[in-house]
């Protein structure tokens, strides 16, 4: 028996649930997972199950399902859950989330393959080598940006990577790049959005005073710190803590509220229905 | 069109989805709300549903479902999403959490039909007036609580409840009437279960010193407080908080735990499975 | 002896708290609690004690420090803990956190005198007069607005007005209003600010997609939600959740950060230093 | 200037503020941080205050500093806030909460000295390599118990050691060893304590399907899991979850909650006053 994972979205309308049991029971699957959402914003109909069947064929089980789906015109993706999503993670200078990704990794609570990092710094190449992934120095200066990007497609390409992890990466992305890669960008933004776009949160958290702070990760879009938000989280805070202490404590949201995205992206519990993430926890 | 909310409860095995989905289909239903669940210790499966369907009788409606779900010897239960659920709420002196549901009820945040108060002291009838709610004091000693019981058992019965809802009740009910109403009675215990079981937790609490204290809402059964949990939340306290100031935070967190767990009873949306809940929210 | 509670700000230096002790030691004081704060924006020094003291006339005690601290040059405070501060509390339709204010002052947990409730609908008189609080109904236009604050400020004149809490005002006071009574006016927003100012933060919270939903308790300046921020808390939230949905998960979060904003002034545990509030809890 | 930490208790009795006020303004020091909480529990006053001066000498500071309290009897610590508290940092065989404060410690952003590692397994040996502490590995078994404390106590003395952090060392220390260490051993526990002491937590966790799991950080006292509570925390869960998922959002948990407490402990944040702790954060 093969564990699969099935993700489906078409427009929300009677009879796809019993399209899809059908396929399932022809396909002699067992169901372990399930879980839909029906949008009433965008009128799309989401799922995800988890099954087990002795098809060992991906091709052949997702014609089978599309098949009996073919009615509904569903965006299917099915994947054997063995087969691990592949990230290419972005860093700067700071490597409190890129050292909490690798380590989630490495006991294996993070099921992702990460064939690469690049970083627009040399300084956590060392980090990289010491995990035994290859570390790709891309400096990025006004003018180079394009040749950049350029290069990052190729690698994203030549690496078969499923999704570009921003740890913490302090470049801002060309829109054509956003575009390109859209729903295959994950960042971690390091206030609660909407509040505090953009540079600096927590000096500024600090000046207006508030008494949480947080982070947000969320798809890259065109529009900076606009796209769909995966996971948010908060941390309670004093008027005694000074901005460094924000930092600080801001580090530990920012790596657990990244880290819980990228596991989502890493079981396929996580979907984009318009401005908005469906997540199947 | 009618809205109605199914729950369903059999033995774990491949099929039940689908043959449910050819019931709803055959029903003319259309999915509003559907979550499931396996589970590995009581190899029960759960399932939720909440369809529209333009069949308009119950019981026609469910003998097409059990038509066809037949095969796996299922508990089903179906009702109209507004025919609401009726509560039995019981009190002693303490009226916070009483005050919350009324206020919820009140506005139409908690849709639940609640006939009758039940209390073994007089001091809340006023407040049940007020709101137009029978109140029916009970008095139990030692030598009345059999009769106070069966007297309670009439009124069950009398007003066709659903669950009793115990609202800080400070009696301890029989085993055999937990028994007999077995997953229809929800208490609120004033702390973290399983820590502080019985009786005076914030006081234990504060001479432990615990950084946070809490409530738990659960299923009352013959063994105290160790009932099915429904839903726990916690508020973070100092060394400096008196332990009257613990009960003060205290009834907060009690009001709001107790108010979400009568929320999901409402709603259908809480099974029992084994010593634990399944929560579809 | 008489419970007294002080609060001091000042230009940071040193000696502050040696010839404040001095003082109450000269008033043969015995401190209760003391919390003190430098600030590192606005240079305050920021202090409030708790204690005891057999000198019965404030005049007197207050000359004493004062005596004792001129070199500072400080704003001080002193009351008898027994005399509540006085609050005059806004609303217009929503009653949830009046309702919780009231209650919460009807069982001693918020120790405060509030003398008259005020709004620009009559729709929550009944409830005033059910807890015996005379309520004002002055109906705001564009054309009336003006003497309507001109009646709010004879009102807070007259009886002695400590605080004015806006429990859902949903009434913009204008800026020489705000200015005239800086640090004398909470409001409640129903969002986790800075995020969402202004209108509506319920339903643009909803189409953003965002994890977490909020409340900000904050003093009233003249630019709308920008005031000194005293307490925040959020609850979180799914994707399937309807704005109206959320608009109910927010009163509980709405009204628990209002209750504690003001219970933190009714204790004098709150002061302003420049943008921020200083939290002596 | 000297930065300086100055932690007090004595009974609690009228004057001593003023007379450490005194003390300090003798040697010309500048108060930076001060709190300080009366347990009505122990009748202790417990005070901590951050400040500068220019006496260099901690001996000759701390004289002068006694001398004007010798009236109360005081327990007083005095030092430089630069010369960092120094633990010894035990370790079985899982390695996040290590991972963790190796990390912040790298960071700076735990001020702490460890000197050294011990372990009862060899397997975190190279992780201790690659972060240059030496690492002992002394095995205990019943038989060998009595001599591996022997070896703990010497190490203690010899890179004197302030305090002992057990960072998931999954072996009870005896009776007689926490007696002698009694207020510096620190333990992490995988459960919100009082629930669930003792071992398989998450598993007891899991079966009792609570629906937030916890961690506590507590002093190590000869009952187990009994000793004062520094620190807690609890993250939601939900029915879906298995055990093994359990263990793993209880990392997250886990290495926060002690890493918390270490932090509070390296900056004498924390004091023991009875069964409790006070935290001055």
């Amino acid at each position: 028996m093969t564990d699969y994972i099935l993700s489906l979205q078409c427009p929300d309308q009677p009879g796809i649930v019993r399209s899809l049991a059908q396929g399932l029971v022809l396909a002699d699957a067992n169901i372990l997972e399930s879980a839909q959402f029906s949008d009433p914003i965008t009128g799309l109909f989401c799922m995800r199950v988890r099954f087990e069947s002795p098809q060992a064929s991906v091709e052949a089980l997702l014609g089978q399902l599309m098949t009996q789906l073919a009615a509904f015109d569903p965006v299917l993706n099915l994947r054997p859950a063995r087969q691990l999503r592949r990230a290419l993670v972005m860093v700067s200078k700071h490597n409190h989330c890129l050292v909490d990704l690798l380590y989630r990794r490495e006991i294996s609570e993070l099921a992702i393959e990460m064939p690469l990092i690049v970083s627009n710094h040399p300084d956590l190449g060392p980090l990289a080598k010491h995990h035994g992934v290859p570390y790709y120095y891309i400096p990025v200066t006004p003018d180079s940006k394009a040749d950049a990007e350029a290069q990052l497609r190729s690698l994203i390409a030549e690496y078969e990577i499923d999704v570009v992890v921003l740890a913490r990466y302090m470049q801002v992305l060309s829109e054509s790049f956003a575009e390109d890669y859209y729903g295959r960008i994950i960042n971690i933004h390091h206030s609660f959005l909407p509040g505090f776009k953009g540079a600096n949160p927590y000096l500024r958290a600090y000046e207006r005073g508030v008494k949480m702070i947080g982070a947000t990760a969320h798809f890259v879009t065109q529009a900076l710190d606009e796209g769909p938000i995966i996971e948010q989280d908060v941390i309670r805070v004093s008027h005694n803590k000074t901005p460094e202490e924000l930092v600080a404590l801001g580090r530990d949201v920012e790596r657990l509220v990244l880290a819980r995205a990228v596991m989502l992206y890493a079981a396929d519990r996580l979907q984009i229905s318009g401005a908005r993430t469906v997540i199947f926890d």
